[in-house]
């Protein structure tokens, strides 16, 4: 399996706390080490970068933890390899454009008899079950609308295609298209929204402490989102089995109920 | 306007030192210093880094120059912006999906009108012409097969749709799915295939050799396209204007005429 992590906020905001607890889980204190990936968003444009390495040793996840890259959107996952060899065609996040727009997603889980669902537009590019996945929600979506439509129809429609790829097994999901992060919970997904008054907060995987209060402007709100709380001092939000949570400027906008 | 670098190997190749001499032109030696950006294939993976800074003066293109990721193809651009601010998505290479493979374009020119051409499936992120000319490009393309075609019949397609493209200006471009380099020449582009008996060589805008004898093994194939010559001591094959080089497994294996 793997783990992922997802950030939304009001403001540009630096990522490399949390980053950091992450890689830890990629070949350190966690066995997800068949790569890793993560795409930050400034506004349209998005940056990703991939690595088939374990994060806990790759070169560009260090570089990435000693430079700060400010977005309002990450996506990231670091993988466990079931389906699909290790390779970087196979490394999360998978991006496609839709609408004019970079559409990004992760997922952690496992989908049996995925590949028998028909796809039309877009084509897996690596061998997973998460990429075929990815290309067939998108190709749903695709066919509903000519252009992007209000956000709550999008959500609903998210939700819908998400419940029905998770009887196939394990569907927790991050995706995005820069304006909204949508978030599915089969079995695991967390969520902390930070606010004023801001406080600190320590890491779970690294000895490592952050006083936010320092770090940030007060109207600052930012969402984080991960497969298990990544900090020991807060109180995370646990996603019931079946949710949908979509998060937009740095908050829950919407929680939609599949179950 | 900008510059192009490409590479395309029989083995995956370091692409350190051409990469150096191109930087440097982004506002150093040269004035391209609207930003920059790199595509590694990795089989049928594709590696991105973009950076809307000057590439002599950007973090991620000096960790680049220290740290070797080889590719068999490698699709690099420095920006000097004429149509379309400085941002993240008016960026080159950008990418797209078709036939199951990651498409990566670069162009250096100016095309008067390339707004007015229909678009279907593809749609541009940002603003440039260029992003605009590559969803054309590709719309055209897979109007014309389901799958991949013969890759003649594919070159020639490419050049056609070059050559129309060149009449709205100027239209230097390279672009690959990561098994052939297409390179079309409008105005200015260079090539050189490094074969054994591999000698040394030395850049032109940075005091650097590299004796190529000690980094390669007799049977490496290297070409690399560049919109000028990189290195002073080489003799660099210039494209005809209208010409579409195509360069597979390190060799140029086709040229076609489009005056």
């Amino acid at each position: 399996m793997c783990e992922l992590l997802g950030m939304n906020a009001n403001v540009p905001t630096d990522i490399r706390f949390s980053f950091k607890g992450l890689v830890c889980r990629g070949g350190k204190t966690g066995p997800h080490a068949d790569g890793w990936g993560i795409a930050f968003y400034d506004e349209k444009g998005c940056r990703t970068f991939h690595d088939p390495k374990p994060s806990a040793h790759s070169e560009i996840a260090l570089f990435l933890q000693d430079h700060s890259i400010k977005s309002r959107m990450v996506v990231s996952h670091i993988r466990r390899a079931n389906r699909g060899r290790v390779a970087l065609e196979n490394t999360h996040p998978f991006s496609r454009e839709l609408w004019g727009r970079q559409w990004t997603f992760a997922h952690n889980g496992l989908l049996r008899g995925i590949k028998k669902f028909p796809l039309k537009f877009y084509q897996p590019i690596g061998t997973t079950d998460s990429e075929w996945a990815f290309c067939w929600m998108l190709d749903q979506i695709r066919s509903k609308w000519k252009d992007t439509p209000p956000p709550l129809q999008l959500a609903r429609v998210i939700a819908k295609l998400s419940a029905r790829l998770r009887k196939l097994g394990i569907f927790n999901l991050l995706m995005s298209d820069g304006r909204c992060l949508y978030c599915f919970c089969s079995t695991d997904l967390a969520w902390i929204t930070r606010k004023a008054p801001f406080g600190s907060a320590t890491l779970i995987d690294e000895d490592v402490t952050v006083d936010f209060s320092k770090e940030t402007e007060p109207r600052d709100v930012v969402s984080i989102v991960a497969t298990r709380p990544l900090t020991s001092n807060e109180n995370w939000n646990v996603l019931k089995h079946g949710e949908l949570a979509a998060f937009k400027n740095g908050k829950l906008t919407y929680s939609i109920p599949t179950d």
